[in-house]
Order: C-alpha cells, then structure tokens, then sequence
C-alpha cells in the first residue's frame, strides 16, 4: 500500500473505486493533454498538480488541519478566496470534471442537470472524493437552480448572488460576502483583520496577474502555449496553494516568453484562432479543447470560468479598513460576468472586446448540458458574434465520450468555414 | 369567415395554423376534462373561459386598448396583477400549456429547457398567439434560470425575485414592486392612486377567497368536484377578468355545496386522495391530473402555481398610504413558495400541513421536465413525505403524449400501493 492508499482508506474511502477513477482520468489525461507536442517544459509543474489533485495535495490538507487550519470545499469562482484565507482556512474548488462519477451521482440526484454537479456528487456518494471526509465546510452560491437546490439538499452554508446589478443588488451581495466572513470566523475561531486580508488580497491579485500574463502570451500568433495547456493551468489554479501556484506560473510565463521570442509554439503561425465561451472545464474535462486544437486550431482564449471570468479584475488593494476591503472584494466579483444576471450585457461587452483583443477566428460556444443560463444566453453570444461576422459553434455537451465523433465532425465543418 | 377568425387575420396571425392549434387544443381537452362525468354545472362557465381565451377574451382585450387600457402578458404568479390594474392595464398570465406550440419554440430555443417556456414561446414565433400582437408590455421575472434568460432575448421588463428571505432580500422584492409600478404608470400615463389600489387588493382578495373557498370543498370526502375541474377553474383564474371570474366561481361555489351537502361528487367515498405537487399545469395541459383521475383517484389539492401558491394569503387591506399598500404586497407575493428560494423550508411546511388538512392518500410530484428548481427540490419534499409516510412518485414529463402510456402504468402501480 503507498501512503496515498493509507490515507485514502482512513478517510474511509473506496480504495479499489478510487483508483478505477484514477486510472479512467488518467487515460483520458493521456489522450488528451498527454498526447500533445511540443509542451512547454514548465506546464510539468501543472500537470503534477492534477496529478497529485488527489494524493499529495489532501495530505497537505490533512497536515494543515492538524496544524489548525480549516478547509473550505468550494463550487463556484464567486466566493472570495481572500476572507477565507485570511481567517486561516484554505478553500479549494471541489467541482467535478469526469464522466467516471456521473453515476454515483445520478443514483441520488436527477439525471437531466448538468454534468458538473452530478459529477461533483457522484465523487461524494461514490465515496472516491478524498475532500469531501476531511471538509470542515461547503459554500455554496445562487448562480444556477440546480446549483442552488443542490446546497439546500447537502445543508452547504449558501452565498445569494444577485441577478441585477442596482446598488440594492450590490447591497445583497456585500451583505452575502459579511455573511461568509462571519461564518469563516465562526468556523475558525479567528478573526479576520484588515491587515492579514490586505496580504491575502495581495496573493489573489498576484495569482491574477499571472494568469493575465499566461493569457497576454496567447494573443501572440502563434501561441507560446495550446490551449490545452493553459486550461490544465488554469484547473490547477483551482486546487493548487496559490502562492507556490503564483511562483510556479511565473516560471512557466518566463519560459513562455522565451517561446514566443524564438517563435516556438505547439502550432505553426497562421493556426486558426477558436475562442471558447461559456461554461466551465473543471479537472477531469479537457474534452473539447482537445477536439478542436486536435483539428489543427488553436484555443487562444477561454471566456469561461475556467478562464478570464477567474483572473480578469483584480481586488482594488489601496484600502486600509475590513470594511473598506470588503466592499473592494464585493466589487471585484460582482463583475464576473456568469449567466446569472439579467440582463447580462458587460459578458456580451467582454466577449466583443475579446473577440479583437485576442484576434479570434471563431467562436466554440461550449454549454455544458442541462445548464439554462449559458444555454438561452448563447442566442444572445451568438447575436453578437453574427453581428462581428465571426464563425460561432454551439456544442451542448456532458462528460461523456459518446458524442466525440459526432462532435469532432461539426468542429472540423466549423473549422472549414473559417478562411 | 367568423368574426374571430377576421380577429386573428387583422393582428397578423397564421390563422390556418391557429386553427390546426385550436382543433388539437380541443381534442386534448375532449379526451381529459371534457370525458368526465358528473361534472358540475356551473363548470360550463369555466370551459368557456378556456374555449374563448383566443377568442373572446382577445376581443374583450382590442376593445378594452380601443378605450385607453394597456395589456400587460404575465408569466408567472409573483407579478402582481393588483398593481397593473390600479394604473388601467390588463394583466393576462400568458404561459403556454400545449405541445403543438413546442415544435415553433425550438425552431429558436434549446430544446432542453422546460416546455412551458418553449410552449409559450412557440405560439408567439408560430404566430398562433393572439396575445402576442397586442400586448403593450411584457413582464417577466427572474424565478428560473431558462425564464430568466429568456427575458433577456425577448426583451421584457424583469422583476427581481430574491432568492432569500432576509430584510435585504425583502427590501429588494419591494424595489421590484416599486419599479413594477413604475414602468406600469409609464405605459399607461396614469397613477397609481392609494384608492384604487385598494379596490384592486381587494378583487385580487375576493378572488382568492373565492379559490380557496372551492378548495375548502375539496376537502371533503368524496370532493363534490375533480381535481381536472378544479384545475379548469385555476387556468380560467389565469386569464379571466377577476370580478367576473369570481362571480361566477362563488356561483360554482354554491352549486358545490348543495353537492356536498347531498353527497353528490364524481367519486365514490373513499376514493383515494392525492396531492399533486411542484410544476403548475397552465391552459392546455390537463395531462397528470387526467391520468390520476381515470385510474380512479382524485386530485385533492395542488401545492402548484396553479393551486395553493396562486390562492393562498390575502394581502392585507388595512393600509392606507401607497407605501403601506406596496409593503402589504411585497409581504403577500413574497410567501409565495417558489423553489427559487433557498432555503425553501416554507414550501416543506406547507407540503406538510396540506397532507393533514386535506387528508392526503399520496403526493404525485410533478416536475415539467428541465424544471432544476422543482425537481431537485423534489429530493427534500420526498423527505418529508416518508418521514409521513406517504406514498409519493415522482414524475418528470412534458407536454407530449409520447410517454402517457408509461406514466398510466406508473400511475397505477403507484395507487396499489395507497392501502
């Protein structure tokens, strides 16, 4: 027995299940990340995360708790990592990206909700997920029902999210994010002070300043780096601690640079430009960005959660009162432009600015299945992008590989319709 | 050409699909509500109501534009109709119960949002909707993520439904009411008055003591009406005009119960009472409470949009001033259980208090397919329902006839278990 094993079986895990589940994520790792050339040299870091997402990151954890932190299990890039952080708990992103615990999931929840809750429950009740035994707390948010509904079942401490943007709004939310210091204190024991939230304010926003470096080297054409690449970053961003994630990313942006001068990149220069907009590619799911950079394009930019919605905007850190920092965090997330909002006209401004910033060839508009908002907001995406003449393809697609085939054709048909 | 059909000529309708639509509404209706027996007669004016919604009433509404009222479509029971008709206009809820308009609906929306929505939205994009043409404003509002985006497309005014029950969620409901009156004095140039608002609160009063009246009656054992009429009764309170809709219901009302008193009912005592809960069933869908009712059970109550959630709480009459007006109104719609809350406990305690006062036998959840909010909620209410020890199925469906074979094999298998 390793002593990843060990571990797994105190938590009282399905040992055998949970290394099924390695393996299948592992072979789709390997086809799909693995299978890729010309890597960058730092992305090894990156990949390592993944690989440890499950081992050597909870036994970090489980130390951490025996040192008296506390651990937050998180489900949406809306909750403010920095107060979570500054009362000594660690949050980490707990969503579920592989078609292996869908099942699990689906044996209590309904089937026709999206792939990323079901997955995220089926780890749970599959008894496969090494967070769920040592969390001391799950937050959840209001930004989609089946989300919400599904916090009211699991009795998670629920953030609401607002779906305007008044000052009454602003006003809600500001009061969502007290609530959550409040019971991050509770939770801890420990107060949150100004001076301690100043400093995690300053770690998140270094983290951002990373990743918009990381994404300022994709403008380039060609790219330093895939898409593939920069998504298995960005998923590491999820899990990994964020002040080595930070030092680690610097590094890989260093190596990137270099990259770009020499003109070296995973594609030759001229490689059709894809945007990737809508939902989320948590860890487990690098199904579509595989297809398409498979065909021979590039994804240069993802507007996802996954993507700039996490980095862009950082905390305003000239503040100086807990008040004053809160109302800075309140303000920087509220302007994650998720389908919660209506109407959500600052996601369809971001997306048009991307669209030239990024020199994008065409538009992959990925909706996970079941998921309303990006769904009936992709009319409005693609209103916009008929508007801008730019090629847009709509995929509604879950974990599962059933439907690659299908899909590789309509991203190769796609393709073809780009000069 | 009758004088309809030149009605629906002159608004730009498809008038031969119109009629396709009508026929396969009516056929619907024929082999559900209209093959019952022992109905009561005061049901005619019900049936008329639902028989004239395209027709009579759509000339009532021209005639009433002639004369300098505003029509407002509705989608749901959190608008308040009290204030719209305190400013002259006419709110008509408009939601979409029948399945011929479904194919119209994907031609634009995803398939896999609920069929209330793609209903609806079908008999506007089929040009089969006669309300569509005329309506000077629609209303929408933010208690489901596809409705929600869907308002965006199609450009409504939204009122903001919170989705907690704090004093901030409260004040925010209320800035929605206030807005709502607002944009309703914009559109039809007049204000609204503390005198005539509370004329209005009090039709809207009247007719909901008038509902719950009848569903006292359903109370009794046997219930001197089915749940299909009672369901009838509930579409036509959608779309009538109140003061007359309630005329006649205290008319049903009292004709009720004489039948009661005489023991008078379409079924025999000891019929098997059940409660349907979760989804409304808008005009045009009768699909549920049919197939409960032929196997020989009753529908006894509805914990639905259109049942208890449209009827239950008066708004308090002892205000004076707009502002005490607004708040009692803000308080009514606000204890509305919608599953867009969380958490929804007030939903799980009235669940359990109908069971008693009604003497329910079994609870059949139906959840419009797609419904997230109802259908992960369903997880809870079947909670509570075998902490009861009650039977209870769940059935997720839409509005087609595809699956009424399968649903009358559950259904049945269902009620053998009802002792």
């Amino acid at each position: 027995m390793t002593n990843h094993e060990q571990m797994w079986n105190e938590l009282g895990m399905d040992v055998e299940l949970h290394k099924e589940l390695l393996r299948s994520i592992d072979k789709t790792f390997n086809q799909t990340v693995g299978a890729q050339k010309n890597r960058p040299a730092g992305i090894d870091y990156f990949d390592h995360v993944l690989h440890e997402s499950h081992g050597g990151r909870v036994a970090e954890l489980i130390e951490a708790r025996k040192n008296g932190k506390k651990f937050i299990g998180t489900f949406c890039i809306y909750v403010p990592d920095e107060i979570a952080m500054a009362a000594d708990a660690i949050p980490v992103a707990l969503c579920g990206g592989s078609q292996f615990s869908i099942p699990y999931g689906e044996k209590m929840f309904p089937r026709d909700i999206c792939p990323l809750i079901k997955s995220t429950m089926g780890l749970a009740l599959g008894k496969i997920c090494p967070y769920g035994p040592i969390k001391d707390l799950g937050v959840g948010e209001t930004t989609c029902d089946a989300k919400k509904k599904t916090w009211d079942v699991v009795n998670f401490h629920v953030m609401e999210v607002p779906q305007k943007k008044s000052k009454l709004d602003f006003d809600l939310w500001f009061k969502a994010i007290e609530e959550f210091k409040d019971k991050v204190e509770e939770l801890t024991g420990k107060k949150v002070e100004a001076r301690r939230l100043s400093e995690t304010i300053a770690i998140m926003n270094q983290k951002r300043r990373a990743l918009q470096k990381l994404n300022e080297m994709r403008k380039i054409d060609p790219p330093p780096i895939s898409g593939l690449d920069a998504l298995v970053v960005m998923q590491a961003a999820l899990n990994d601690e964020p002040v080595r994630f930070t030092e680690y990313l610097n590094k890989l942006n260093h190596e990137l640079e270099k990259r770009a001068d020499e003109g070296f990149s995973p594609f030759p220069k001229g490689t059709k430009r894809i945007m990737i907009s809508g939902c989320p590619s948590v860890m487990g799911n690098w199904k579509v960005h595989s297809l398409i950079e498979k065909s021979n394009a590039s994804v240069v930019i993802d507007e996802t959660c996954t993507g700039t919605r996490y980095f862009e905007n950082l905390v305003d850190d000239q503040t100086r009162t807990i008040e004053q920092q809160l109302n800075a965090l309140a303000e920087r997330y509220m302007k994650i432009n998720c389908s919660c909002f209506t109407p959500n006209n600052e996601r369809l401004e971001s997306i048009e600015k991307i669209i030239n910033t990024y020199r994008v060839d065409g538009v992959v508009q990925y909706i996970l299945q079941y998921c309303h908002g990006y769904n009936v907001e992709a009319m409005r995406v693609s209103q916009i992008l008929k508007q801008a003449n730019l090629p847009n393809l709509k995929i509604v697609t879950d974990y599962s590989e059933e439907d690659t085939g299908q899909l590789q054709t309509r991203i190769d048909a796609f393709l073809e319709q780009i000069e």
